[in-house]
């Protein structure tokens, strides 16, 4: 009887040979060299490693630390370098370079894959806008004005995005409740998550030249599922009129893996009708792909289904956010990072948050060790995704998972 | 007779020895070898090349094509460095080695001088919160009822931020006046300046540990003028309810000098009175230093002078601004660039941006060469700033300048 190789997956494996994400790992024995990785199933190939035993011309880009060289080789490149790994990961001719080079995922720690250069945060989902709307400002329009004709969006701190897997530490800050005669300074009491797909931008952009709707593949790279974590109390109090800043700003994790556009072909989705014409710039009527995907998104606490949001369901998509960030001359380094928005869609079980699923902790969710209607110190959130692939196969993406520790 | 040496200066001589602002240059011999150098008078030392010819032992922070590595050594080796630095270009006997390692201001070209990590902009000035609330809310408090309590701010772009002396295109983006049926693009018609002081973090802080008001001097180098350029039909249509975004995400200038917080003891200033009682965490009224600074500002388009703000009228310090940042466990990275907001005083004349001298451009500018709301195309912007120093000679800081570019 002999072990099964790593090599042999199930048909329906849905970290298979057609999706292939990438990730920075390192090992229990060198655990100071990260390196970067290429997942298979319950392993992870050394992609350096392999690169250099067979031969790869690429082996100079993929014998690195980080995505970050890969990320700026651009498109064609992209597609020699996934090309090639399919060929190591399933040509019976490679079987015996290649075995030795995947270590079981159990056996390795992940990093951030990535240096992030900039974090923008866009508000796509209109059903996550009409219900934050209807909460806020509950007299007027739920939607701003501008909602229809742009993708409303905004910087966040790269600095303090983590891997999947990090502990959040509960932040403390300013509140002010309608009752309260002055704002009171302690651990926030509204620590809620948002469930999103954030998009890794590979090659850059020279400044004052906008990325046209059809450039989208071009500069993006691959995506990945993120936590916006949010806090809600210091979040109302601050955020007018500049904006989210520290209500947001002490933790936002995402997935280790990111998945290459390329596996995602099957995936592609058209977005939901628009009942406002938009701009010639961010008009997708004419375009052969229209930026969205059908990805769908399970958010679990302490391992108990809470909500699954459909992303085909966002009113922007990916193309339309990376044209509006650049339409005034802006632009793109390798690095940046842009996320959705929380994704909700219209049904309650389809929303990203806990804003939104308990109405303003209105409504508390019923878990079976107890109630919740924001975070409690210790709650595991975990959401993973999978999207459709080819012939029937689950493209897997890479969960996005973290603890609630106490506040300091 | 004889050439004066460079290293002999007037003895009120802004960048005279009391100074010594860092910048990163190349020549016009060696256009690709960026190096590190220091100000002195009209002419700047190759600090990495004297560091190593005088044998200093932090020659291997100076031998570098950025301020990064010098940044992270931490303050005693910023003191050390700057001791050293005042050594070589004062004491006679080094004279022989320093004077070939100056090079004329107007035969080298400057480089931004640092990787900006995270980019935040506060919104400090009362004076600029209360002009632009009476502008934009007419009807209500100009002042949001959170101002007084914790120093506003957000997140703005790193990646566009450039160094004094680039051109800035004419962002083109969406507007939408009042008697706008549906947002409009083009070109910004409401092109504006803002007057900003820049602080640079240099040693970082570990994620969810605040900092507090007394560690302003253990993180912040230095600081640098900065003109925040908005466009503020872009920024008025967009910023309901995340803030700006493309108003201001095409380009933020800053000098390409960092004054070191050492050479800026003398330019000490207590903030204004407050009239709400501060959180503990932004208290600043038992602290030896409040971090403000007596920082006189003139803004002038091409060349003719159109404000004198004053920096010591600003209601938040920038030793407040970096508590409150960090408050909610948000670590500091090295590079990361924190901005005071607008610098307005409580004169028309000392207004820091031309939506407050104009009054939204009802009460045009006269200058030379015709009136003036917003910026023309063609048009430079300079802003330059000086500050008390010992024994009544002026620390000047490096001007940021612009010229506008025609949209694209």
């Amino acid at each position: 009887m002999t072990e099964q190789s790593p090599l042999d997956l199930a048909e329906d494996d849905p970290f298979g040979p057609h999706n292939l994400p990438y990730g920075v790992f390192t090992t229990a024995d060198e655990p100071e060299r990260p390196r970067l990785g290429v997942r298979y199933g319950n392993h992870v190939l050394d992609a350096g490693a392999a690169a250099r035993a067979l031969g790869s011309p690429h082996a100079g880009l993929l014998e690195q630390p980080g995505l970050n060289p890969l990320l700026a080789a651009g498109r064609t490149v992209w597609h020699e370098v996934r090309s090639a790994l399919t060929a190591w990961l399933t040509a019976p001719a490679h079987r015996a370079v290649i075995e030795p080079l995947l270590h079981p995922l159990d056996a390795v720690a992940m990093r951030l894959p990535y240096e992030v250069a900039d974090y923008v945060d866009f508000y796509a989902s209109e059903h996550h806008a009409l219900n934050v709307g209807r909460m806020f400002r509950p007299d007027g329009d739920p939607l701003t004005p501008n909602w229809k004709h742009l993708p409303i969006g905004y910087h966040g701190r790269s600095g303090t995005i983590v891997v999947s897997g990090t502990d959040v530490v509960r932040p403390r800050g300013q509140r002010k409740g309608p009752a309260d005669p002055a704002p009171v300074f302690g651990p926030t009491t509204k620590l809620d998550i948002e469930a999103e797909v954030a998009f890794l931008v590979g090659a850059p952009s020279e400044p004052g030249r906008p990325a046209a709707l059809g450039d989208f593949r071009d500069h993006v790279f691959g995506l990945s599922l993120l936590n916006d974590w949010s806090a809600r109390d210091i979040q109302a109090w601050e955020y007018v009129p500049l904006g989210p800043f520290l209500g947001k700003s002490f933790a936002t994790s995402v997935s280790a893996w990111v998945t290459p556009l390329e596996a995602l072909e099957a995936a592609r989705a058209d977005p939901p009708a628009r009942d406002a014409e938009p701009l010639p710039y961010l008009d997708d009527s004419a375009e052969d792909e229209k930026g969205g995907f059908d990805l769908r998104i399970t958010v679990a606490v302490n391992g108990h289904v809470i909500a699954e949001p459909p992303f085909a369901t966002m009113y922007w998509t990916a193309a339309q956010q990376l044209a509006h960030m650049t339409v005034n001359g802006a632009s793109l380094r390798t690095g940046d990072l842009y996320a959705s928005g929380t994704v909700s869609g219209s049904e309650v079980h389809q929303r990203g948050s806990l804003l939104e699923l308990t109405w303003n902790g209105r409504d508390p969710l019923e878990l079976p060790e107890g109630q919740r209607t924001f975070l409690e110190d210790g709650d595991v959130v975990t959401m993973t995704a999978w999207a459709p692939g080819p012939d029937g196969v689950r493209i897997g993406l890479g969960e996005v998972t973290g603890r609630i520790a106490p506040a300091l």
